[in-house]
Protein backbone atom coordinates (compact mmCIF):
# COMPACT_ATOMS: atom_id res chain seq x y z
CA UNK A 1 0.00 0.00 0.00
CA UNK A 2 1.54 3.23 -1.20
CA UNK A 3 1.97 5.90 2.06
CA UNK A 4 2.14 9.77 1.87
CA UNK A 5 3.44 11.30 5.24
CA UNK A 6 1.28 14.11 6.66
CA UNK A 7 3.12 16.99 7.87
CA UNK A 8 1.36 19.29 10.16
CA UNK A 9 1.33 22.13 12.65
CA UNK A 10 -1.33 22.45 14.98
CA UNK A 11 -1.10 26.36 14.72
CA UNK A 12 -2.19 26.03 11.24
CA UNK A 13 -5.66 26.55 10.19
CA UNK A 14 -5.26 24.82 6.76
CA UNK A 15 -3.91 21.62 8.44
CA UNK A 16 -6.84 21.79 10.34
CA UNK A 17 -8.62 21.43 7.03
CA UNK A 18 -6.46 18.15 6.09
CA UNK A 19 -6.50 16.62 9.59
CA UNK A 20 -10.50 16.53 8.96
CA UNK A 21 -10.16 14.92 5.39
CA UNK A 22 -7.41 13.30 5.13
CA UNK A 23 -8.40 9.95 6.32
CA UNK A 24 -11.54 9.81 3.95
CA UNK A 25 -9.86 10.60 1.15
CA UNK A 26 -6.77 8.44 1.71
CA UNK A 27 -8.57 5.53 2.40
CA UNK A 28 -10.72 5.74 -0.62
CA UNK A 29 -7.51 6.22 -2.80
CA UNK A 30 -6.07 3.17 -0.90
CA UNK A 31 -3.04 5.42 0.93
CA UNK A 32 -1.27 4.81 4.11
CA UNK A 33 -1.14 8.22 6.68
CA UNK A 34 1.50 8.54 9.15
CA UNK A 35 0.65 11.70 10.93
CA UNK A 36 4.11 13.62 11.80
CA UNK A 37 3.61 16.65 13.42
CA UNK A 38 6.16 19.86 13.34
CA UNK A 39 6.66 23.10 14.89
CA UNK A 40 6.20 26.01 11.61
CA UNK A 41 8.40 28.71 14.36
CA UNK A 42 11.84 27.14 13.41
CA UNK A 43 11.16 26.52 9.35
CA UNK A 44 9.49 30.57 9.74
CA UNK A 45 12.20 31.74 11.22
CA UNK A 46 14.85 29.67 8.50
CA UNK A 47 12.96 32.17 5.88
CA UNK A 48 12.93 35.48 8.25
CA UNK A 49 9.66 35.41 9.45
CA UNK A 50 9.15 35.72 13.15
CA UNK A 51 5.39 35.03 12.78
CA UNK A 52 2.48 33.40 10.52
CA UNK A 53 2.93 35.26 7.09
CA UNK A 54 -0.98 35.90 7.85
CA UNK A 55 0.17 38.42 10.18
CA UNK A 56 3.03 39.82 8.29
CA UNK A 57 0.79 40.66 5.57
CA UNK A 58 -3.09 41.64 6.98
CA UNK A 59 -4.35 41.59 3.35
CA UNK A 60 -3.90 38.04 3.63
CA UNK A 61 -4.97 37.20 6.59
CA UNK A 62 -8.33 39.18 6.32
CA UNK A 63 -8.09 36.93 2.96
CA UNK A 64 -7.57 33.32 5.11
CA UNK A 65 -10.64 34.36 7.66
CA UNK A 66 -12.93 34.88 4.94
CA UNK A 67 -12.09 31.69 3.07
CA UNK A 68 -11.80 29.36 6.15
CA UNK A 69 -15.54 30.81 7.38
CA UNK A 70 -16.54 30.08 3.76
CA UNK A 71 -15.08 26.58 3.43
CA UNK A 72 -15.75 25.40 7.03
CA UNK A 73 -19.43 27.10 6.65
CA UNK A 74 -19.38 24.38 3.84
CA UNK A 75 -18.63 21.46 5.93
CA UNK A 76 -21.38 22.60 8.83
CA UNK A 77 -18.93 24.32 11.10
CA UNK A 78 -18.06 27.89 12.07
CA UNK A 79 -14.79 29.01 11.83
CA UNK A 80 -12.85 31.29 14.61
CA UNK A 81 -9.77 32.40 14.80
CA UNK A 82 -7.97 31.73 18.43
CA UNK A 83 -6.56 34.42 20.30
CA UNK A 84 -3.52 34.72 20.27
CA UNK A 85 -2.71 33.56 16.40
CA UNK A 86 -0.75 31.47 15.88
CA UNK A 87 -1.26 29.51 18.87
CA UNK A 88 1.71 28.15 21.08
CA UNK A 89 1.69 24.33 19.92
CA UNK A 90 4.62 23.31 21.61
CA UNK A 91 2.81 20.75 23.88
CA UNK A 92 0.23 19.77 21.81
CA UNK A 93 2.47 18.64 19.33
CA UNK A 94 4.98 16.52 22.05
CA UNK A 95 1.53 15.24 22.73
CA UNK A 96 0.84 14.18 19.27
CA UNK A 97 3.83 12.73 19.45
CA UNK A 98 2.84 10.32 22.41
CA UNK A 99 -0.21 9.89 20.55
CA UNK A 100 1.54 8.42 17.69
CA UNK A 101 2.73 5.39 19.92
CA UNK A 102 -1.19 4.62 21.48
CA UNK A 103 -2.02 5.01 18.32
CA UNK A 104 -4.71 7.73 18.96
CA UNK A 105 -2.95 10.35 17.22
CA UNK A 106 -5.69 10.79 14.51
CA UNK A 107 -8.55 11.68 17.41
CA UNK A 108 -6.05 13.64 19.56
CA UNK A 109 -5.34 15.99 16.14
CA UNK A 110 -8.58 16.45 15.13
CA UNK A 111 -10.11 17.31 18.82
CA UNK A 112 -7.26 19.83 19.00
CA UNK A 113 -8.05 21.23 16.06
CA UNK A 114 -11.82 21.33 16.58
CA UNK A 115 -11.09 23.43 19.66
CA UNK A 116 -8.64 25.90 18.16
CA UNK A 117 -10.83 26.54 15.14
CA UNK A 118 -14.32 25.84 15.82
CA UNK A 119 -14.40 26.51 19.40
CA UNK A 120 -11.86 29.37 19.50
CA UNK A 121 -9.85 27.50 22.39
CA UNK A 122 -6.56 28.60 23.77
CA UNK A 123 -4.93 25.09 22.91
CA UNK A 124 -1.27 26.93 24.00
CA UNK A 125 -3.15 26.39 27.56
CA UNK A 126 -2.15 23.35 28.88
CA UNK A 127 -6.28 22.87 30.98
CA UNK A 128 -7.68 22.97 27.66
CA UNK A 129 -4.83 19.95 26.43
CA UNK A 130 -5.61 17.81 29.44
CA UNK A 131 -9.93 18.66 28.78
CA UNK A 132 -8.77 17.07 25.20
CA UNK A 133 -7.24 14.34 26.51
CA UNK A 134 -9.77 13.36 29.34
CA UNK A 135 -12.37 13.33 26.61
CA UNK A 136 -10.74 10.68 24.86
CA UNK A 137 -9.95 8.69 28.07
CA UNK A 138 -6.45 9.44 28.30
CA UNK A 139 -4.73 10.39 31.83
CA UNK A 140 -3.76 13.77 31.14
CA UNK A 141 -1.27 14.04 34.15
CA UNK A 142 0.51 10.60 32.62
CA UNK A 143 0.40 12.07 29.05
CA UNK A 144 2.05 15.60 29.84
CA UNK A 145 4.90 14.00 31.80
CA UNK A 146 5.27 11.50 28.66
CA UNK A 147 4.94 14.32 26.24
CA UNK A 148 7.63 16.17 28.28
CA UNK A 149 10.37 13.78 28.53
CA UNK A 150 13.72 15.06 27.45
CA UNK A 151 13.32 12.05 24.73
CA UNK A 152 9.99 13.05 23.62
CA UNK A 153 10.77 17.26 23.24
CA UNK A 154 13.82 15.68 21.33
CA UNK A 155 11.71 14.09 18.76
CA UNK A 156 9.98 16.85 17.98
CA UNK A 157 12.75 18.92 17.47
CA UNK A 158 13.97 16.05 15.04
CA UNK A 159 10.92 15.91 13.05
CA UNK A 160 10.92 19.78 12.32
CA UNK A 161 14.55 19.49 11.27
CA UNK A 162 14.01 16.99 8.76
CA UNK A 163 11.25 18.62 7.28
CA UNK A 164 13.11 21.60 7.31
CA UNK A 165 16.32 19.25 5.52
CA UNK A 166 13.55 18.35 2.73
CA UNK A 167 12.52 22.20 2.41
CA UNK A 168 9.37 22.05 3.92
CA UNK A 169 8.48 25.80 4.29
CA UNK A 170 4.75 25.80 5.21
CA UNK A 171 1.69 23.00 6.40
CA UNK A 172 0.14 21.10 5.51
CA UNK A 173 2.57 19.49 3.50
CA UNK A 174 2.53 15.82 2.04
CA UNK A 175 5.57 13.79 1.13
CA UNK A 176 4.99 10.81 -0.80
CA UNK A 177 7.59 7.88 -0.83
CA UNK A 178 9.30 8.74 -3.89
CA UNK A 179 10.10 12.49 -2.26
CA UNK A 180 7.66 14.21 -3.95
CA UNK A 181 6.31 17.49 -1.71
CA UNK A 182 2.74 18.77 -1.91
CA UNK A 183 2.06 22.11 0.19
CA UNK A 184 -1.24 23.32 1.14
CA UNK A 185 -4.71 21.41 1.76
CA UNK A 186 -5.74 22.10 -1.97
CA UNK A 187 -2.90 19.94 -2.50
CA UNK A 188 -4.03 16.88 -0.92
CA UNK A 189 -5.92 15.40 -3.68
CA UNK A 190 -2.58 15.55 -5.96
CA UNK A 191 -0.52 14.01 -2.98
CA UNK A 192 -3.25 10.54 -3.16
CA UNK A 193 -2.77 10.58 -6.85
CA UNK A 194 1.03 10.85 -6.83
CA UNK A 195 1.32 8.26 -3.99
CA UNK A 196 -1.05 5.82 -6.51
CA UNK A 197 0.16 6.61 -9.82
CA UNK A 198 3.60 8.07 -9.79
CA UNK A 199 2.32 11.41 -12.26
CA UNK A 200 -0.95 13.76 -12.00
CA UNK A 201 -1.96 12.33 -15.29
CA UNK A 202 -5.52 12.37 -14.73
CA UNK A 203 -5.04 13.97 -11.39
CA UNK A 204 -8.78 15.97 -12.91
CA UNK A 205 -10.78 16.21 -16.06
CA UNK A 206 -8.42 17.87 -18.77
CA UNK A 207 -10.16 21.03 -19.90
CA UNK B 1 -26.11 34.85 -16.57
CA UNK B 2 -24.13 34.82 -13.26
CA UNK B 3 -20.75 36.57 -13.54
CA UNK B 4 -17.29 36.38 -12.21
CA UNK B 5 -14.02 39.04 -12.91
CA UNK B 6 -10.65 37.22 -13.17
CA UNK B 7 -8.10 38.86 -12.21
CA UNK B 8 -4.67 38.43 -13.66
CA UNK B 9 -1.07 39.40 -14.66
CA UNK B 10 0.84 38.35 -17.02
CA UNK B 11 3.72 37.60 -14.72
CA UNK B 12 1.83 35.27 -12.60
CA UNK B 13 2.31 31.72 -13.44
CA UNK B 14 -1.31 30.48 -11.53
CA UNK B 15 -2.62 32.73 -13.17
CA UNK B 16 -1.34 30.97 -16.47
CA UNK B 17 -2.74 27.96 -15.04
CA UNK B 18 -6.11 29.35 -14.70
CA UNK B 19 -6.04 31.16 -18.36
CA UNK B 20 -6.09 27.98 -19.62
CA UNK B 21 -8.80 26.35 -18.13
CA UNK B 22 -11.38 29.04 -16.97
CA UNK B 23 -13.26 29.34 -20.10
CA UNK B 24 -14.37 25.31 -20.50
CA UNK B 25 -15.35 24.97 -16.75
CA UNK B 26 -17.01 28.55 -16.61
CA UNK B 27 -19.09 27.57 -19.83
CA UNK B 28 -19.71 24.11 -18.26
CA UNK B 29 -21.16 26.07 -14.77
CA UNK B 30 -22.87 28.90 -17.12
CA UNK B 31 -20.93 31.32 -15.61
CA UNK B 32 -19.44 34.44 -17.52
CA UNK B 33 -15.92 35.36 -17.53
CA UNK B 34 -14.72 39.16 -17.12
CA UNK B 35 -11.22 39.08 -18.49
CA UNK B 36 -9.18 41.88 -15.80
CA UNK B 37 -5.75 42.31 -16.23
CA UNK B 38 -3.73 44.31 -13.62
CA UNK B 39 -0.16 44.52 -12.68
CA UNK B 40 1.09 42.76 -9.62
CA UNK B 41 3.62 45.42 -8.84
CA UNK B 42 2.01 47.84 -7.24
CA UNK B 43 -0.05 45.43 -5.36
CA UNK B 44 3.06 43.62 -4.06
CA UNK B 45 4.27 47.31 -3.08
CA UNK B 46 1.30 48.01 -0.80
CA UNK B 47 2.36 44.62 1.21
CA UNK B 48 6.27 45.62 1.53
CA UNK B 49 7.09 43.68 -1.20
CA UNK B 50 9.62 44.41 -4.03
CA UNK B 51 9.72 41.01 -6.15
CA UNK B 52 6.90 38.18 -6.56
CA UNK B 53 7.35 36.21 -2.83
CA UNK B 54 8.66 33.56 -4.86
CA UNK B 55 12.21 35.33 -5.26
CA UNK B 56 12.10 36.64 -1.66
CA UNK B 57 11.22 33.00 -0.27
CA UNK B 58 13.59 30.92 -2.42
CA UNK B 59 12.34 27.52 -0.89
CA UNK B 60 8.79 28.61 -2.06
CA UNK B 61 10.25 29.63 -5.24
CA UNK B 62 12.15 26.10 -5.70
CA UNK B 63 8.67 24.59 -4.84
CA UNK B 64 6.77 26.38 -6.93
CA UNK B 65 8.85 25.39 -9.69
CA UNK B 66 8.44 21.49 -9.43
CA UNK B 67 4.93 22.13 -8.88
CA UNK B 68 4.30 23.65 -12.28
CA UNK B 69 6.40 21.22 -13.77
CA UNK B 70 3.93 18.29 -12.09
CA UNK B 71 0.65 20.27 -13.14
CA UNK B 72 1.83 21.12 -16.49
CA UNK B 73 2.86 17.95 -17.46
CA UNK B 74 -0.46 16.56 -16.58
CA UNK B 75 -1.67 18.81 -19.53
CA UNK B 76 0.82 17.59 -21.60
CA UNK B 77 3.22 21.04 -21.69
CA UNK B 78 6.89 21.79 -20.45
CA UNK B 79 7.09 24.41 -17.68
CA UNK B 80 9.82 26.85 -18.38
CA UNK B 81 10.73 29.89 -16.07
CA UNK B 82 11.22 32.73 -18.13
CA UNK B 83 14.49 34.65 -17.25
CA UNK B 84 14.41 37.13 -15.12
CA UNK B 85 11.10 36.16 -13.40
CA UNK B 86 9.13 38.02 -12.59
CA UNK B 87 8.55 39.34 -16.30
CA UNK B 88 7.94 42.89 -17.18
CA UNK B 89 4.29 42.68 -18.45
CA UNK B 90 3.69 46.39 -18.64
CA UNK B 91 2.95 46.69 -22.35
CA UNK B 92 1.14 42.85 -22.42
CA UNK B 93 -1.11 44.47 -19.92
CA UNK B 94 -1.45 47.34 -21.79
CA UNK B 95 -1.99 45.22 -25.33
CA UNK B 96 -4.70 42.64 -23.35
CA UNK B 97 -6.60 45.70 -22.51
CA UNK B 98 -7.19 47.00 -26.57
CA UNK B 99 -7.70 42.94 -27.12
CA UNK B 100 -10.91 43.37 -24.32
CA UNK B 101 -12.52 45.82 -26.96
CA UNK B 102 -11.58 44.21 -29.92
CA UNK B 103 -13.15 41.00 -28.21
CA UNK B 104 -9.63 38.56 -28.82
CA UNK B 105 -8.21 39.08 -25.15
CA UNK B 106 -8.49 35.36 -24.45
CA UNK B 107 -6.65 34.06 -27.54
CA UNK B 108 -4.18 37.03 -27.06
CA UNK B 109 -3.64 35.96 -23.48
CA UNK B 110 -3.29 32.35 -23.43
CA UNK B 111 -0.69 32.83 -26.34
CA UNK B 112 1.23 35.41 -24.44
CA UNK B 113 0.96 33.42 -21.45
CA UNK B 114 2.22 29.90 -23.27
CA UNK B 115 5.18 32.14 -24.88
CA UNK B 116 6.16 32.73 -21.44
CA UNK B 117 5.34 29.76 -19.34
CA UNK B 118 5.63 27.08 -21.99
CA UNK B 119 8.58 28.43 -24.33
CA UNK B 120 10.25 30.73 -21.41
CA UNK B 121 9.94 33.38 -24.13
CA UNK B 122 10.61 36.63 -22.87
CA UNK B 123 7.13 38.37 -23.14
CA UNK B 124 8.68 41.95 -21.67
CA UNK B 125 10.22 41.72 -25.46
CA UNK B 126 8.06 44.10 -27.94
CA UNK B 127 9.49 41.91 -30.43
CA UNK B 128 7.92 38.97 -28.78
CA UNK B 129 4.49 40.91 -28.30
CA UNK B 130 4.65 41.41 -31.67
CA UNK B 131 5.24 38.05 -32.61
CA UNK B 132 2.20 36.64 -31.32
CA UNK B 133 -0.32 39.57 -32.44
CA UNK B 134 0.55 38.61 -35.98
CA UNK B 135 -0.03 35.44 -35.09
CA UNK B 136 -3.42 36.37 -33.95
CA UNK B 137 -4.10 38.51 -37.59
CA UNK B 138 -3.31 41.51 -35.62
CA UNK B 139 -1.05 44.53 -36.51
CA UNK B 140 1.08 44.64 -34.00
CA UNK B 141 2.27 48.43 -35.08
CA UNK B 142 -1.48 49.67 -34.28
CA UNK B 143 -1.94 47.87 -31.53
CA UNK B 144 1.01 48.30 -29.46
CA UNK B 145 0.22 52.30 -30.40
CA UNK B 146 -3.96 52.20 -29.01
CA UNK B 147 -2.28 49.81 -25.95
CA UNK B 148 0.34 53.41 -25.08
CA UNK B 149 -2.41 56.11 -25.39
CA UNK B 150 -2.43 58.04 -22.26
CA UNK B 151 -5.97 56.68 -22.03
CA UNK B 152 -5.31 52.95 -22.29
CA UNK B 153 -2.39 53.35 -19.86
CA UNK B 154 -4.70 55.17 -17.33
CA UNK B 155 -7.29 52.60 -17.98
CA UNK B 156 -4.73 49.75 -16.54
CA UNK B 157 -3.82 52.04 -13.44
CA UNK B 158 -7.63 52.66 -12.98
CA UNK B 159 -7.89 48.89 -13.16
CA UNK B 160 -4.96 48.11 -10.86
CA UNK B 161 -5.93 50.53 -8.22
CA UNK B 162 -9.79 48.88 -7.97
CA UNK B 163 -8.26 46.06 -7.09
CA UNK B 164 -5.93 47.48 -4.50
CA UNK B 165 -9.25 49.10 -2.89
CA UNK B 166 -10.88 45.38 -2.94
CA UNK B 167 -7.51 44.40 -1.35
CA UNK B 168 -6.66 42.33 -4.01
CA UNK B 169 -2.83 41.17 -3.18
CA UNK B 170 -1.95 38.30 -5.80
CA UNK B 171 -2.71 37.21 -9.02
CA UNK B 172 -5.16 35.27 -10.07
CA UNK B 173 -8.09 36.64 -7.85
CA UNK B 174 -11.63 35.34 -9.11
CA UNK B 175 -14.54 37.90 -7.61
CA UNK B 176 -17.91 37.38 -7.54
CA UNK B 177 -21.15 39.73 -8.39
CA UNK B 178 -21.37 39.49 -4.82
CA UNK B 179 -18.20 41.02 -3.60
CA UNK B 180 -16.42 37.35 -2.64
CA UNK B 181 -12.86 37.03 -3.56
CA UNK B 182 -10.98 33.97 -4.17
CA UNK B 183 -7.23 33.80 -4.68
CA UNK B 184 -5.13 31.14 -6.43
CA UNK B 185 -6.08 28.89 -9.38
CA UNK B 186 -6.64 25.97 -7.18
CA UNK B 187 -10.27 28.77 -6.07
CA UNK B 188 -11.43 29.09 -9.79
CA UNK B 189 -13.68 25.56 -8.55
CA UNK B 190 -15.10 27.44 -5.76
CA UNK B 191 -15.50 31.29 -7.41
CA UNK B 192 -17.83 29.22 -9.59
CA UNK B 193 -19.70 27.41 -7.57
CA UNK B 194 -19.94 30.87 -5.32
CA UNK B 195 -21.20 32.43 -8.73
CA UNK B 196 -23.99 30.28 -8.83
CA UNK B 197 -25.36 29.02 -5.57
CA UNK B 198 -24.11 31.55 -3.33
CA UNK B 199 -22.19 29.58 -0.69
CA UNK B 200 -19.60 26.72 -1.05
CA UNK B 201 -22.72 24.11 -0.12
CA UNK B 202 -21.73 21.39 -1.66
CA UNK B 203 -18.96 22.37 -3.93
CA UNK B 204 -17.12 19.44 -3.25
CA UNK B 205 -18.21 15.70 -1.81
CA UNK B 206 -18.19 15.66 2.19
CA UNK B 207 -15.73 13.70 4.24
Amino acid sequence: MPKIDFWYEFASNYSYLSAMRIEALAGKAGVEVRWRPLLLGPIFAAQGLNTSPFNIYPMKGRYMIREMERMCAADGRPFVLPDPFPQNTLTAARIALVAVDGGWEIAFTRQAYLAEFAEGRAISDQAVLADILTGLGQDPDAVIAAAETPENKARLKANTQEALEMEIFGAPTFVTEDGEMFWGDDRLEQALHWAVHGSLEGWRVPV
